[in-house]
């Protein structure tokens, strides 16, 4: 096994945890066999993921990839009777990523990814195939941030402002536009919680207004928001979110998202609610499920232990009458690819996924080939082996070359907001 | 595809459904690859699950194994939300095997099977390594029933009648005591609903002596008594089933066993309760969970849709605080080996499985070699790829002429009772 720790160019773009920095981190780890396939995996960034990754080595060296699905499987004690906890409330609101709280699920998410990765590869067979392949293809939403003026990296490494400032309704519209044009995406998720929620209602009505009346259109403040704010914005966008759209984590903890939703539904307001934020581990589902606290869950292979976790999660849904998304990081094409083969494998899916990826430029993709292109929004999987890609190593060895010298080793978008925007800024929850 | 009805001789077993005839019906599938490598599965018998087998041919002409594992899935639409209704209740007390409303799972599963044991032999590895092993070695439990006198088969397929005629608590003592002399298992299972209950009760009573005080015990009467008789069993039985023993089905309906829940909760009895006929498909476990109605449920792989659905009932099962345990109908080889593969790769699974195979004779087997050993009530997963059986074709021609020969051509132990013990036997619910 070797991992790989790098930074990314990252734009400044702005949500409700403070401001992205000008690097995203990122770590890919290859898992090579003694025949010489390579499996692959991106995850989290920041040392402490690099290093958990590295304490697992003994573990990993000399073992055979199928048998570490099981023990892997084994690991992954989330649920209430094999004695894993639900994850740490009071932690559950730091940035994605750096909770240490799931840490071993992202650990082991990203060493099962790179295990199906190898096997597919050997076997000479797409990863999604290897698990039950429900679809061919897989749709994305177009991801709008405000975001202030500049492209992602400093010095020698910054990237060309593609997109410009957008801290208005307006330039929210002309992002979004923009963005479809370039990806052909058919969704749109909003990320909010960052101007004053009348400025974001009036946002999503612009959208909504811009791209006619059957996108559906998604607002996620990460927990920005009091019950009664989220409340009030529900109601102002009843008719505005459309068929497919949904409110995400409008509000903290389960019990205030299971308070939201009884008041909307008592005005008469059948908008469901999603969360990647109250619920982010099978621990938390009973009582998710008991409170109808959340309609949609989020997964994401790189949090809930794996591309097979993400599966049982969608099944659970699908028996509970659940809805099942994806939420995304900033990520590069090997995470996108094992995004793609999870929701090609989870029939249950039916959500266009988050990603993250055209806020990367083509400069930092670690994948032969390049950047990966969207198709009407889509990705095809391909009739390549394992997750379909390949690292370009001189790349790699940028994005390495980039971590060692831009200084940043966890993701604090508090400390950047403080850094660039406002000297005394602070997370505050509910901020409105 | 190739589609193989046979009868197996089994002997004349009681249970709440009535008289095991002389002949068990089983259909083994073949589905065979371009490479000649052959994918075995067992499911039920009975000419309309040959039939619906059959009618999938075209379907799997030319089909690639890892694509059926994907398009099956889809086809189990159990769920809520995917269209599926729970299971028709009304159908629900029929024989196992004999339920149109889950003859497509049946299907699927078989279908599942046979693809998991042909890419395993195509890669070179067992079915359980495909899909996570969780452990090598999976229990077993002693299968004790009421029993009349003979061995299973007619005219030249009569076996001999190995254990004897078992009708009073003694006999059932020394049935046990030889099933767990010849095979070592560490739990045991009563299948009640046959005699009055206090019999019964005291059938367990003795059991718990003869055995000491360590063997989990199980009674299982298939729905044969009322909430009040099932209450009264319940708390007679209170410190009798032991750590890990439980209370299966013991009347009709979640609101029935949610009911028995309620009250044996009241007077103080934590027994729990397990299910293989209140809660059958994935439809049911919302109100299972909701109305606390069931302890345990019991996967079946040849229910359920195969061993991934079983896997996904695992996790559901762990996510809600549910034990999971496996059910058993009348089998060979090639099902044993997909009990104990499905097992092997389902983490939560922690009980020992029932199995129906001790009831079978060397004389029937259709697995190379012969007769699987258990050993300390326990299946080893083999090194061999697949399930780790090929098919005897002499054995399996035999099983064929054996159909052909006997008549039978769907599972009717309320007939059987009628033919063999009394008239006027009509399976009534509550019996008691």
């Amino acid at each position: 096994m070797r991992v790989h720790p790098i930074a990314v160019p990252d734009p400044p773009l702005r949500s409700s945890y403070g401001l992205h920095a000008p690097y995203a981190l990122r770590t890919i780890v290859e898992i090579e066999s003694k025949g010489g396939a390579i499996g692959l995996a991106e995850t989290h960034g920041a040392e402490s993921t690099a290093e958990a990754l590295r304490a697992l080595a003994k573990e990993i060296a000399g073992a055979d990839p199928y048998r570490l699905l099981g023990s892997l499987a084994a690991q992954n004690g989330d649920s209430p009777s094999t004695g894993g906890a639900s994850i740490d409330r009071s932690q559950n609101y730091l940035v994605p990523g750096e909770n240490p709280a799931d840490l071993k699920a992202r650990v082991t998410s990203a060493i099962e990814i790179a295990c199906l990765d190898l096997i597919g590869k050997t076997v000479g067979r797409p990863v999604c195939d290897l698990l039950g392949r429900a679809r061919d293809e897989v749709c994305f939403s177009a991801y709008a941030f405000y975001k202030h003026a500049g492209g992602g990296g400093q010095g020698v490494d910054t990237q060309r402002d593609e997109y410009g400032e957008a801290r208005t309704p307006e330039g929210l519209v002309k992002q979004v536009q923009q963005l479809i044009a370039e990806h052909g995406f058919e969704d749109v998720k909003l990320k909010a919680g960052v101007l004053d929620p009348d400025i974001e209602i009036e946002t999503i009505r612009q959208l909504r207004e811009a791209l006619g009346p059957n996108a559906p259109l998604r607002l996620d403040p990460n927990c920005a928001w009091s019950v009664e704010t989220s409340v009030r914005v529900g109601k102002a966008l009843q008719a505005e979110l459309g068929n497919g759209g949904y409110l995400e984590d409008p509000t903290a903890s389960l019990a205030g998202m299971a308070e939201v939703r009884r008041r909307l539904l008592e005005a008469g307001v059948n908008t469901p609610l999603a969360s990647n934020v109250a619920v982010t581990s099978f621990a938390d589902l009973p009582e998710t499920i008991r409170t109808d606290a959340v309609q949609i869950v989020l997964c994401d292979p790189h949090y809930w232990g794996g591309i097979r976790q993400a599966q049982h999660l969608g099944k659970i849904c699908d028996t509970f009458g659940l809805g099942l998304s994806m939420h995304s990081n900033t990520h590069l094409g090997v995470s996108l690819m094992a995004m793609a083969h999870a929701a090609a494998c989870t029939p249950s899916l039916r959500y266009a996924c988050d990603t993250h990826y055209p806020w990367q430029s083509a400069a930092c993709e670690i994948v032969k080939g390049g950047r990966i292109k969207f198709d009407r929004g889509r990705i095809r999987i391909p009739d390549q082996p394992g997750l379909g890609v390949e690292l370009d190593y001189d790349r790699l060895a940028l994005g390495r070359e980039r971590y060692t010298r831009c200084g940043y080793r966890k993701r604090d978008d508090a400390a950047e907001m403080r850094k660039r925007v406002d000297p005394n800024w602070q997370r505050t929850l509910p901020r409105w």
